[in-house]
């Protein structure tokens, strides 16, 4: 076990791993419903690594997936980077605090055959023994607007 | 096991996990050396996961780490996204062709507290039993240079 870095001290409630369930929304595409699978790791540097899957609830098959590394800062700064296979990567900037973070996108970026992602917003709440974790996206040329949000409990 | 995405056939040669060693140089550091782990993994969709990490060749400490994804396209046309916990996000585009990728970035973006990494280019090449890996950098005010080499052998 490697000490933890004291930056990442108000990042220590998200450490570990989280299942559940969420549902998806967009004006572009059907509604959707997900199994979800996140993890929060550390190595003892200043950084919390994040690795989320899902899949389709019905069929099981694959659905999204994203990576990426939380950086916290002094006073509750927080960056957040990640990256998607669907060819989006982005960085977002925001706030932690009393096991509540909040980021809104700074830049997103897409390779050529990627979809347009304009901007997003990201959340991450644990209330009691629950992560809230929610996503809202400007994309395919509309404003932003709430896309997904997942109900996840710690798996021991 | 999942069935390989017809798309990802070029990149199976890359399938597994390969551990070695390297070393890095820039005019900006010191010269070091370092272990190095690769896994690159699929979900039978049309990507192939990456993810890497480094660890300080005399004292094992965690050094580096970036994950991201591959996205083949007919042609041997090529995508890989990733991020940096350091704050640095990459889009490259290349080719993949007999078992040698080869990569130029996009898009290299950073978080506000990132330090300027302006363009990358990457080349991952499997040659007998040994998987080549290198990265040139654009750094901290820097042209595009070589900055890390490293040889890898499959995980059995």
């Amino acid at each position: 076990m490697v000490e933890l870095h004291p930056l990442c001290a108000p990042l220590e409630f998200l450490l570990g791993t989280w299942k559940g369930t969420g549902v998806g929304e967009y004006p572009t595409i059907r509604d959707f419903s997900y199994t979800e699978e996140v993890a929060f790791t550390h190595t003892g540097k200043p950084f919390v690594a994040y690795a989320q899957k899902t899949r389709d609830a019905g069929t099981g098959l694959p659905l999204h997936a994203e990576s990426g590394y939380l950086r916290p800062h002094k006073g509750g700064h927080l960056e957040l980077l990640l990256v998607q296979p669907s060819g989006i990567a982005e960085l977002l900037e925001g706030t932690v605090a009393d096991r509540h973070i909040q980021l809104v996108s700074t830049a997103v970026v897409g390779t050529a055959t990627a979809k347009p992602v304009a901007a997003t917003e990201r959340c991450f709440r644990v209330d009691g023994e629950v992560l809230h974790a929610s996503v809202a996206m400007a994309a395919m040329g509309l404003g932003l607007q709430h896309h997904v949000a997942s109900e996840l409990r710690r798996v021991p």
